[in-house]
C-alpha cells in the first residue's frame, strides 16, 4: 500500500499517463466530488484523473495534509483553479497489490464546486 | 486522542451538548463544507456543530470509513437528508489533551451540498 501511495505522488509529480494506468486496479472505481453515480472501471477512473491533472495544471495544487490508516489514504490538497479557493481531498483506498481500488472525491466550498464543475466538464469534452 | 475520537463518537450517539462543550477547544476552528471563512472559538465551533446535529437529525446518519493517523482522523459517512443522497466527511484535528482543534467538514455530491446548505442556514437562524 505504502508504495501504491508512493507511486500516486510520483504520478502528481511527473503527470506520467503510463503510470497512471498501471497504478489503477482494473475494477476500480471513481467517486466524483460533483456527481452521485460511481465511474466504474480503469478506462473511466484514468479518463476523470487525467481530467483532474488538466483542470489543476499550474493551480499551485498542494497536499497539506496526509492521514494514512492501513489500505487507506486521505489526502487534502488546496489550489486556486482560475481565481477560487479550492480545498479538497482524495480519499484513496488501495488493494492488496498496492492498486488504487476506489477514488473519491470531495471538494468546498460551493464556489470551488461549481468551478470544478464547469472546469472538469471542459476537459472532459476533450476525450 | 483515542479519547477525543471516543468521547467525539458518544456525543454523535447520545447529542449531548456538555459532552460537545467539552470537547471543543477553547481556540477551536470549524471549517464549513460550503463557505471559504473559517469559524473561529469554541462558540462558533459548538453552534455549527450542534446545527449540524439538527440537521442531520434521523437522516440516517451513518460513519462508514474511519481512517486515524496520530492526532488527525477523517470519518466518512452516508445520510439521506430530505430525499437527498449525502456523502461526506469530518476531518478532526485533536490537540494533546483530546479537545477537537480543527474540524473540517466536506460534501458531495453538488445536490447534496446545496441541500445541506439550505437546511443549515434554517437551523443556524434559530441560534
Amino acid at each position: 500500500m505504502q508504495l501504491g501511495l508512493a507511486a500516486w505522488h510520483r504520478y502528481m509529480q511527473t503527470g506520467d499517463m503510463a503510470l497512471l494506468e498501471a497504478l489503477v486496479a482494473p475494477d476500480a472505481v471513481f467517486h466524483s466530488p460533483v456527481v452521485h453515480t460511481p465511474q466504474e472501471g480503469r478506462a473511466k477512473v484514468v479518463m476523470y484523473l487525467g481530467a483532474a491533472g488538466q483542470v489543476f495544471a499550474d493551480t499551485g495544487f498542494t497536499y497539506v495534509r496526509e492521514l494514512v490508516d492501513g489500505a487507506e489514504v486521505c489526502l487534502e490538497f488546496t489550489a486556486k483553479v482560475d481565481g477560487v479557493h479550492v480545498n479538497g481531498i482524495d480519499l484513496i483506498r488501495f488493494d492488496l497489490e498496492g492498486r488504487i481500488a476506489d477514488f473519491k472525491v470531495m471538494v468546498r466550498p460551493l464556489k470551488a464546486m461549481n468551478k470544478l464543475w464547469e472546469m472538469m466538464a471542459a476537459a472532459l469534452e476533450k476525450h
